[in-house]
């Protein structure tokens, strides 16, 4: 099919007041991406070169956030809200460019399936001028049904229109179509809106083009293709759909998540065989975990790498630039960001590190801060190969700890230590006999009198 | 309905074997309430201005629970336990005060439905002596089923003295009764226990009632407002649907939950609209959270204010009396106490926030540390806004920060700063060139020399 | 049955190639525990004294693991993999020891019960030669169907030999046998390879016994005992089954689950009742809670013995050897190894405990570490009775600290302090006035110019 050229039109201009947002309907995210990103993805993998957004409600933040998920789409504002072939027309510039294929999707229906394009272009390529993307369900109430006849559609007929017989039809309109491009301007602009609502209905091109005795079928796609979101109960079941699919696409390929329902996926998560994920592990955007690492329950990874057999969590955050080598191990209530841990390198226990490189095989101590930040710019520490952080110490960055560099526990470190020296910056102690019990007595008459 | 008066008679003297605990029964919490005071609460809604507590096993407990959950209820000791009619009789002298209705209702059938009472309560106002709430099941078999005749209640019969027709009844008491105030304490002294137990049972005086040509009704309502607690299986039982319907509330409402299973609610949660809820967030009693807030993974909120576009965990703690300002934040790992985060301030990472006032967009280092304990007496730490405590900063209460104070990484602050001020205490840094390989050597052949 | 010998002939040999793993097949976990140990588990449960276990693929591997989880276990190698009678027969050793009865079993079903082993067991006993364990359900389609004649089994028949008569039988092989020990091997070697694929099939032994005149009967067990785990979606599906059934066994016997499905045990959680778990907590395998403690949600526990009414998290962590006594805290952000923690002690802030000991009612500051690793040993810390350890201090191990010790908020302790002194190891504070908002002035101008 590489050879077609092929125009995906996606509809978006919806307010989706049911969302009860401030945020375009078609904005919410799926697997921390917006959800007519994924229709754009989807239509990307059947092969369209060419993608035009219909947008309306909320244009300018549509635009915005179009820029990122789809930079090459052209978007098209429709002013009124007369009806999904109105919809599509507002794109009339890119579809009278000549595509051969033109694919009409719904920007809320994020979880339609790219092998389901891929068939109604298939049967474009056969010949036909228009296919209607359906699906089977034993309950077809309040659907459009798909009326065919000697393998052919002749009709998408609403629920409200149908007759008793066409009721009982379980082959239903999943709103998706594929138009020949050179028959898409001429049917849609037959299309009339002399019905109830006043509006241009797109499923209206089914008769039109039959009456025309042009080609047109039905495809049959999954349920799921035609879940359409308007709230945020539907948009919570399509993301759980989703995390279903990914979880066990990863635990076909050989990585074993112990429970995973509580494993949540983002759309660009990679993560490779004979990984163990316990449970409640989050993923956001932009992680990558090679094979064989351990991630412990309660940890929380994004914009991360994570290089083989490293051992994360339980309780780690990876943030964004947090970059392990082969066998690091970022423990209990640990925190990287933008920091290369070098191979085998440990950072275990309460600690933060932050714009930082800690070499192949240190080890830092419990509670170890990289002071990073001066309230206006961030700063660098780089800790040699083999050093040891003695627990609880500040590094004030900018900072260098030479290799094999020994840090004793407590110390707030201002200055660079050279390789193999020692540092420290700790207050002498002082112990004072009896006077523990002596303030004790004091701080507990001092409590007795305040609450008289 | 409000000008007719309403008893509710709540049962609950039982011991609940089943559960297992010391603890009695009805006092095992849903959504962090007891389920008796589940049942509270919905004949409050109802209407009840009433309430009589019959109790029994744990009767102390149960009166120190009740002055908290409903402290205006009579309570009334049940001392044998002789079957349900003589339960609601030991309730006798406020059934007797003169109720136009009174609900009968039992403290282990937690997710009654206010709706339901409400239905019953009318069809009293509409001049019938005793209305049976039922539910309608498919799977009738261990319920008693509702015999009625010409839209009359007849009888409720158990399963085991029911006729094979009967058994066939699909319509079965769910156990909650309206009477009529004025007939309730008759009904109740005609009933007899004359049966295998010996006891006295409530539902005797439907036939009762009829037989004084009494109108008898039956009202249904939802398989849930039956479900009784008997042991903890059912008690989690019970919770999830609790929590189901309170998460689809909340996503209804324009609330966010990207994965609705893994989020918890208390009974008086109260969340705003375009707030994102990421996975695996705990709110506990007493939580307020505003609109557009985003609260991430794993974060644990209980007695806090979170105002609007505050951004709190994930691993955040909010404990009672953390009341965060507009667009404050509180990241990983931190714990906030009975302290102000002033708007725009920011409490990052590693973290203990008690018994404090952060000023409007203070930057609080990474491990920061107030002090507020001396083992007897908390005190208080006042941050001015906009200052800057540097990283792994220990803040000795009683203190305060005066606005634009600067405070050194790793400072041990004892004594109060004045604004714009810069504070530090900490060692000088000392470097020992060498040395560090030196004490590795030494502590290597000390660990040889253990293992050997 | 005590007075009956068993052997019980576990096949261990598959490469499991749908695993996608380095690890075999059999050695992943469920509950903490290889799969195959949960069958040699149940064969124990059901009186089973002799173990032999078919190795082949990572046989290495294997024997390492066995050594732990079947100490006793003899391991044989099937060095081609002809079919299941040839791999039951590479214990031929074992079997011709005279043992009364022959189970064999697959490593890859890890839920077989051992009531269904002792079930068949009884068969034996009562004469049966060869007892066969099946399964019902209502989709037969792919299973081998057990055809009966008369109370006897006369075949397995494999889907695809099946009449359509026996395609409609519901009764399915769930693929473990009982054996008459003293028939056992006779049947097996009788076993021909005459077929598709030139493999001795376990299953013919049903015909061959069937044809000797013996014995052949058919016991049901539910379906679960016939789940084999090919690849790491049925892994994970048998561990929520696993999970399932512990859960609902916990909260039977008195413990609470808010919500269930998030609460992980292992294979040896010892659980005391009136304990309640709130959502999102792991139990690791060595873990003893007694009664009345309250496990607070985000808790990871592995290795620990928590006393009667402890309070645990949340977001706390104990790891192998922590020790809570009764009544004792262990708050968020916490971790606690090695280390008893006393009666009534409190550890409830962003504290690591390691290789120490917390005497009864002391209270650990927030942010306190003990600094127990110098890089090559650890050493122990020991805090006394009712001492105040200040908040954010460093304990350098060894060390201890007296009864009734007290340490002031960020301290470096070095030294031991004897009972009721007072210590402290921290810089005295300097205030500069104005310097705070020269420095913010130096900084931000840095800042832009960085930025130009």
């Amino acid at each position: 099919m590489s050879q077609r050229s092929c125009l995906s039109v996606i509809l978006a201009a919806g307010e989706g007041t049911r969302m009860k947002s401030a945020l375009p309907k078609v904005l919410h995210q799926i697997a921390g991406l917006p959800m007519v990103a994924h229709v754009v993805k989807a239509a990307e993998s059947a092969g369209a070169n060419g993608q035009a957004l219909v947008i309306g409600h909320g244009a300018d933040e549509m635009r915005n956030a179009a820029a990122k998920f789809a930079p090459k789409a052209e978007t098209f504002v429709q002013e009124k809200r007369l009806g999904t072939a109105h919809a599509v027309l507002a794109a009339r510039d890119a579809i009278s460019k000549g595509y051969d294929d033109v694919l009409v999707m719904f920007g809320d229906t994020p979880l339609i399936d790219s092998d389901a394009l891929t068939a109604a272009r298939l049967k474009l390529a056969e010949g036909a001028a228009v296919v209607v993307i359906g699906f089977r369900t034993p309950n077809p109430t309040g659907y459009g049904r798909l009326i065919e006849k000697g393998g052919k559609l002749i009709a998408i007929r609403e629920e409200k229109d149908c007759s008793d017989e066409e009721k009982r039809i379980t082959f239903c309109n999943a709103g998706m179509m594929a138009v020949a491009g050179g028959q898409a301007l001429k049917l849609l602009d037959a299309v009339g809106n002399k019905n109830a609502k006043g509006e241009y209905y797109l499923t209206d091109i089914v008769e039109i083009a039959g009456g025309q005795g042009l080609d047109v079928v039905a495809t049959e796609a999954s349920f799921e293709n035609a879940l359409g979101i308007n709230n945020r109960a539907e948009l919570a079941e399509a993301e759980g759909i989703w995390q279903r699919r990914r979880r066990r696409q990863a635990m076909l390929s050989g990585v074993t998540l112990i429970a995973p329902e509580t494993v949540f996926f983002s759309h660009d998560t990679e993560i490779g065989a004979d990984t163990i994920v316990e449970p409640n592990v989050w993923f956001g955007p932009g992680v990558k975990i090679a094979t064989g690492a351990k991630i412990h329950a309660f940890s929380h990874i994004e914009g991360a790498t994570v290089a083989s057999n490293c051992d994360v969590g339980p309780f780690a955050r990876l943030r964004t630039g947090a970059d392990l080598k082969q066998k690091a191990k970022v423990g209990n209530f640990c925190e990287v960001k933008q920091a290369v841990i070098e191979e085998g390198a440990k950072v275990n226990h309460l600690t933060y590190i932050g714009d930082a490189r800690v070499g192949a095989g240190a080890n830092i101590g419990a509670g170890t801060i990289t002071c990073n930040y001066d309230g206006y710019s961030k700063f660098f520490t780089d800790i040699g190969e083999g050093a040891f952080i003695g627990s609880n110490s500040s590094l004030v960055a900018p900072l260098s700890i030479g290799k094999g560099g020994y840090i004793a526990s407590g110390s707030i470190i201002t200055e660079s230590v050279p390789d193999d020296a020692l540092a420290f910056g700790r207050a002498r102690q002082r112990t004072l006999p009896g006077k523990g019990k002596e303030l004790r007595v004091r701080f507990a008459s001092a409590a007795a009198a305040k609450k008289k």
